[in-house]
């Protein structure tokens, strides 16, 4: 590719890390690529690599029918598109950024208002992993936008499409990390307990992890209760609230006697409590979901 | 077997839904049984199906090498052994109970004194899961006392020992349940987040527990850091607490936003932030093992 070609498949405005990732991948799979970065020293690897270096804003998002952008926060993004006076009508946003839904809706908006059709996406894998084809990428936004770029955006990895709500991606983004922060954090408090009795990390992990997790917290078991949840049915004939607060004053309990870190097991003791009081007593664990969800009875 | 018997394989004291269950189990591993509970009459199906009913706390325990007591608490099971004035010795004995190390390994130094062998075990299944093979049983105290009477804790389930300390068999139930809890934890709060958006708990799990837990929270993965984790070295490249503490602030930031529950991602933040203060800030995310360990810096 040569500067005088006045378009090319795809647009990249962000190159850290994961934003030249992004690029790199694009160039990897022969498309025809132009980039854009404040610092514009940052693309001279991609421009070596045959990149298009755009002199302006306006210039890398008129090049592309599609722009990527890959910045810190939608603070950037705002900044960054107002940066051009010119009609940017006809051409699609995609932001790889993080933030709130709320921050994503409004992005949306602001890119509407552009004339910009727009998706909003989360990339759930760090950037050495960008371009393998099992690293999920989460979009949302309209669903004709996201066909017509499904075949480009799949060049970064497994693309899933989550619904119309632009909040989505970024929402189901922040949902799983925190998932995978409480269960990690569910894995080291227990290591630190075991640890505090003497017991090496690995031989404990060996237990925990090689037999506990895949036995007692099988994906799959637990999915079956989600029909459950949905419904807000929590049947309590294999074990109830009150028996699960019960358990978790007990390792409350015990990680103060070990001398380890306790407010994880309290605040999930005082949660259970609460899900008694709110009339949850008699029905399983997966109760809890009401009291997250702030739902009160139902 | 017939009341002439005066001697049976093994006792079980303390008849609840889980002692039940254990005294069916010997019963049908054809295992001849004494049995003996407060409410004698709890015994009546099992003294159909063939058990021998002691009047006497001091009958069970004398009637067989090994008794087993799955009773409420450690007072519960003080109360019973010392209900009996005469001599003990030579006997082991196997509470199934659940409390905390110190009183595991009190227990262990009272039955010491009546001159009974000890062991300590957890059981980590619910009562219809004892005799299934894959259902694990953990024992601690003397290696030679569970080699002892391994044959008859085999016909319960798996049974694992974890050493001699007596306090560990109930040390890693706490540490397994909490880590239980902590990841149900993640993921009730986690689909909390995405019914905030209207999204449904089942279309929500199939992402969460059908590609991201197995994909992202493979235990085998997590087993990788634990040499690190009992070194206390904790390589910051691939990502560090600090960006960690940004990505919990985030998901604390988008539950308050969305009006879902937020103590849970607080306290993970301000326990990322904590750990940053005391100086992990450049170390991966595994180095809040020394937080929960209490440790400071090594």
């Amino acid at each position: 590719m040569t500067d005088q070609q006045t378009h090319t498949d795809v647009t990249v405005i962000g190159l850290g890390p994961m934003g030249s990732a992004l690029a790199q991948a694009f160039l990897a799979a022969d498309r025809t690529l132009t980039v854009w970065n404040r610092t514009p020293g940052r693309a001279d690897d991609l421009v070596a690599g045959g990149a298009h270096r755009a002199g302006t804003v306006a210039e890398a998002v008129t090049r592309s029918p599609v722009t990527i952008t890959c910045l810190n926060d939608y603070t950037t993004l705002h900044q960054v598109l107002d940066s051009v006076d010119g009609p940017l009508r006809g051409r699609t946003l995609v932001n790889l950024g993080s933030g709130t839904p709320a921050e994503a809706r409004a992005a949306a908006d602001r890119a509407a208002g552009r004339g910009l059709d727009h998706l909003d996406g989360a990339i759930m894998v760090p950037p050495p992993l960008v371009r393998h084809p099992e690293s999920v990428f989460l979009y949302s936004g309209p669903q004709d936008v996201f066909d017509r770029h499904r075949a480009t955006l799949a060049t970064l990895g497994d693309p899933r499409h989550l619904g119309a709500d632009p909040g989505l991606a970024v929402l189901f983004n922040t949902a799983l990390l925190g998932m995978m922060y409480a269960t990690l954090n569910g894995f080291l408090h227990a290591a630190a307990l075991a640890r505090s009795a003497g017991v090496p990390v690995p031989e404990f992990a060996e237990l925990a992890l090689g037999w506990f997790m895949p036995a007692v917290l099988d994906p799959a078991g637990i999915a079956e209760q989600a029909p459950d949840m949905e419904a807000g049915t929590y049947p309590g004939d294999l074990g109830t609230m009150r028996m699960n607060r019960d358990a978790l004053e007990h390792i409350t309990r015990t990680s103060v006697e070990q001398g380890v870190h306790s407010e994880l097991p309290r605040l999930m003791a005082d949660l259970a409590e609460r899900a008694v009081a709110q009339g949850h007593g008699d029905e399983n664990y997966f109760a809890m979901f009401e009291v997250f969800a702030n739902r009160g009875r139902r």
